[in-house]
């Protein structure tokens, strides 16, 4: 059988795949990526793109009912199949014709089928109609299959739902219960009671785990306010299916019945099925890269977004995307790399400043260090607070509005690490942290960033008043 | 009769006053400050906050009607009565109790009552009473009045409304024609419009004079979608009263009748009766200052706010009144001044980043120099355009989405010098920018400033690939 020849193989069409892809022919590689389910990836079809539609029609339904005046024009019913069918449509119908014509007219090959290693730059391709296609590279291969959901060994019997069926469901169960506490979970618990299913979560530890606590209670205050019954700490102990419904017994001797049940506990490295075994590594575990996401002990294999368990964001995967595209163009073309911190050939970010948004009422939007991350990494801390209500921002865009955030400082350095904030509307908020953390921008600098009146910018000035000016006593001239 | 002393006069008791006020006594000065109406000035009770209160609760059910689903629920009438109930709630009901109370907890002395210049360092204030105080200052003194609407000679018979009137309006008028095309008159229109009123706008030259085309031809497009009608380029030629309403001849002879008219054509400085002319200036002139907001020609008189004719915004008033504040205490304890660029004691972003947003329907918000401004300043100018309605944030936010971002970068330096979005929800977007502006944050650091997927932030993203990255060939190692 006649083996194709590319400078790169990339295995997986999701948004990071298609960066890598992009980035890499852009820099003049003949390029092909395989894909064995929809070119776009989860993140268009099952993930982001469908759960944001699932929550923004309630979500801007409650933005409204908090302001008096409007709060009596919005008292009406969502429309529950009009919101099916805007999800539907945000999905394209899970058809993938626009994005396989995006590839091919960037000039990237598309072979469909489950890709397979079967010797260094060596990938099988099968397709469904058992077609078989041999790849060679003459660079690099690049795994881009991302995370699957993980399914505990005691729900494994009752086939619960995961984030897929619940992302692209076209009826509403009456009840729900969730056993997990991450972001899928609080966002699909968030989504679900939104469209005025009963919901229970069941939660082995806290919410959300990695953000600072106080926007994880208001993540808890939000979900207790729109009616989830919040089982927490509790775990299920067994789990089985009657005719109608699910009856989940959880460790303290409760039990929860519920018509379907989602299993949002964590994810796994789609891993176990791309031959792994045949280029010396091992099925199923996560591969590890370095800065320029390569594989650790190989020349030519590099495990972008997910799969590499750096950082589990589409956007943040699409960064190393267009790094590694970049790097492998590189590197083939025998070039400078660019691999100093913040170079143009590293995912310096994944370490400093992963932004992230939890699009829960109220959000949460975080980026860099948490108060307590950035003291265990052992930097001179400051902790800022700004208790949002008190913005004239936050009391021109809701009644009773709200909210929180903080800033984590450098004291010594005098640059933000990191900032949290929670409140209705933070998700744009976000960036300009973001923007701040990365710059390494001297506080005494954003006293000049001045935020527009009346708007939750605001924020800045407080954490500015509360972090004080330098004196006039002690400044250059 | 006996004259009080203090360190510091400040004449004004709005945002600009009070901020110089408060960084001044926090610096160790003995502070008064004189107000002859509310303490909080107009921006708390005739401006800003009460336009905002008049914006928000159309706005936000507009954008719950821009989602299927959400739209079904949003379809009653506006509660006009409510509106103007949390208008007057946001505006304390012109009591000013909070904020004179305010100023006693921060320290500050208020004299209440018109307050006049006698002679250098010396104020005098006639209370309504007749009460007088006299006033000296060690230091300085600090003139916040802030500016007035200006009503054209053509309107002077007919007592139009300004601003203050249309924002604390009890009862709406069935019509309402609004002379003027900035940002009162755009914002006053949308507000309105949005509120049921018929709103003619009768504008001389465009609208929103100074921001990128692009955001004014968006703004254009919602007011005519709200139904105003406008009529521009025209002029009002003759204006009088019938009984009930006021007829407006315009420039090409056509006629405007409407129950009532705003005049929304300007501001003029709030300097003609402060006695100017006894300390050898000009009264209703602007006051001319120095980046550090002292008069040209004294070193005793410092002007901040609107009234220095620098940035008409009141958020740009509270900064300058903060340098002012700080350098008005460290010039008087003999301190060093920090008066270079981007020092603690000048207000550069004056000239290089003024943000503004404008919130109609759809929201304008801006920073720094747009291209024109750029090329005139002689920068090698690189215009960004994207099409916000591409990015899978704006999809999640609206159906059918409007909106566009502008970028301008200096192409040799490779920084951000301006930006302008016009879209639902851009005005918390508009921090980003600010800081990448004023932190001079280098374009190729900016890729990895990851926004958010999917927010609207994602605008940078598609910033950086119309920009280019460094190729890998031409980088440092």
């Amino acid at each position: 059988m006649e083996t194709k020849e590319y400078d790169l193989i990339v295995i997986g069409a999701g948004p990071v795949g298609e960066n890598v892809a992009d980035r890499a022919t852009a820099g003049g590689l003949r390029t092909v990526i395989v894909e064995e389910e929809l070119v776009g990836g989860s993140c268009s079809y099952w993930a982001c793109v469908p759960s944001k539609a699932l929550l923004r029609p309630h979500g801007v339904l409650s933005e409204a009912r908090a302001v008096a005046g409007a709060r009596e024009a919005a008292a009406g019913d969502l429309d529950i199949p009009a919101v099916l069918r805007r999800r539907d449509a945000a999905v394209g119908d899970w058809d993938d014709t626009g994005q396989a014509d995006w590839l091919s007219s960037a000039g990237i090959d598309l072979v469909r089928g489950h890709g397979e290693l079967i010797a260094p730059r060596r990938v099988r391709v099968a397709a469904a109609d058992d077609t078989v296609t041999l790849l060679a590279a003459r660079h690099a291969v690049a795994v881009c299959t991302g995370s699957a959901p993980r399914v505990p060994a005691e729900l494994a019997d009752i086939q619960p739902w995961t984030s897929r069926d619940a992302t692209s469901a076209h009826e509403l169960p009456a009840s729900l219960a969730i056993v997990g506490g991450g972001v899928v979970a609080c966002e699909l618990a968030t989504a679900y009671a939104g469209l005025g299913v009963r919901v229970t979560m069941i939660v082995r530890s806290g919410l959300l785990g990695r953000v600072e606590p106080f926007a994880a209670d208001a993540v808890r205050d939000g979900l207790e306010t729109l009616g989830v019954d919040l089982r927490l700490p509790a775990a299920v102990a067994e789990a089985h299916r009657t005719e109608k419904n699910a009856v989940l017994t959880l460790d303290d001797g409760s039990r929860v019945v519920a018509e379907q049940v989602l299993a949002a506990t964590g994810r796994i490295p789609r891993t176990s099925d791309l031959g792994l075994e045949n280029v010396g590594l091992v099925p199923g575990d996560w591969l590890a890269v370095d800065d320029t996401l390569r594989v650790e002990g190989t020349d030519w294999l590099y495990a972008v977004g997910d799969v590499n368990h750096r950082v589990l964001l589409t956007h943040q995967g699409k960064y190393q995307g267009r790094a590694a595209g970049d790097v492998i163009a590189a590197r083939a073309r025998g070039g400078d790399v660019d691999a100093a911190p913040w170079g143009a050939h590293v995912a310096t970010a994944d370490h400093a400043a992963v932004p992230q948004v939890v699009f829960t009422e109220p959000e949460v939007a975080a980026v860099g260090l948490t108060a307590a991350q950035a003291q265990d990494a052992g930097h001179p801390v400051r902790v800022l607070d700004v208790d949002l209500a008190s913005l004239a921002g936050a009391a021109a865009r809701a009644d009773d509005y709200r909210g929180r955030a903080r800033a984590v400082v450098d004291d010594d350095r005098g640059v933000l690490l990191g900032a949290t904030f929670a409140g209705a509307g933070v998700a744009d908020l976000l960036q300009a942290a973001t923007i701040a953390v990365v710059g390494e921008v001297p506080l005494q600098r954003l006293w000049h960033a001045v935020p527009s009146f009346p708007t939750l910018a605001e924020v800045w000035l407080r954490w500015l008043e509360a972090y004080g000016r330098e004196s006039a006593l002690t400044t250059r001239r």
